[in-house]
């Protein structure tokens, strides 16, 4: 969990990128506002030694272990609601180093299908409805 | 642990675009025949009711949990080896759907930095002796 002393603070970029979609166990759930693919993302919020986490394989054992159950739980709820081909899951973090875990619901004929998201095109923005909608069925997926 | 009656067969394009690493308890790990980044690939070697694994979420738990940690031991020996900037790890499966993991180690101005290694360019082979040299020092550091 967070050092209380030093609090969590989501990346600007990351905060501006997306919309809330519920707070998990390991950090808040974030639905990119792209809507071109269902797009989540599971922000760890840990601190340790001062610092943010930035590399899965530096969280301890316990910790990583929450965080991997968790992104695994959060494909199989972005699966269940959209029924995609195929999750694409991943850690990058070359633009923005706050550590961050990908989630992506991908179906052939998609944007960039079968190459990956990440750099493809331009953003597409959400109708605030729309989102809202997509975002209280992966909630009542997850169970929150 | 792969059903014997089912033995476990790497699929032939993995196969061919790859070099052997070593076995881990998972299941063979894998380097990506492209020299524009050191690139290892894990490749779960599970077999669950007669079908081979595709994605991360539908393993057994346990099973889960093996893939996450030798996940982590195979980003933290290549972040070892290699001193890059930042790991990118992912499961996408778009094209090759046996379940595999990458590993890539990632360095500020290398090819398509900070946009991602998939569908980038031109495969680059390794040179054997070059390949032979970088795969003993991650077998090194991973104590295998």
């Amino acid at each position: 969990m967070a050092n209380p002393a030093i609090p969590f603070e989501l990346d600007r970029r990351l905060a501006g990128d997306t919309l809330p979609v519920a707070p998990m166990d390991s950090g808040p759930l974030l639905l990119m506002n792209d809507r071109r693919w269902p797009w989540l993302i599971l922000v760890p919020a840990m601190i340790s030694n001062g610092v943010g986490a930035v590399e899965l394989h530096d969280l301890a054992p316990e910790t990583a272990r929450r965080v991997h159950e968790e992104t695994d739980q959060v494909s199989a709820a972005l699966k269940q609601v959209t029924g995609c081909t195929k999750i694409n899951s991943g850690a990058l973090g070359n633009v923005v180093r706050q550590l961050h875990v990908h989630v992506i619901a991908r179906s052939e004929g998609d944007a960039n299908w079968p190459g990956p998201v990440w750099g493809f095109g331009e953003r597409v923005a959400w109708e605030m409805d729309e989102a809202r909608g997509f975002i209280d069925k992966i909630r009542t997926a997850l169970g929150r």
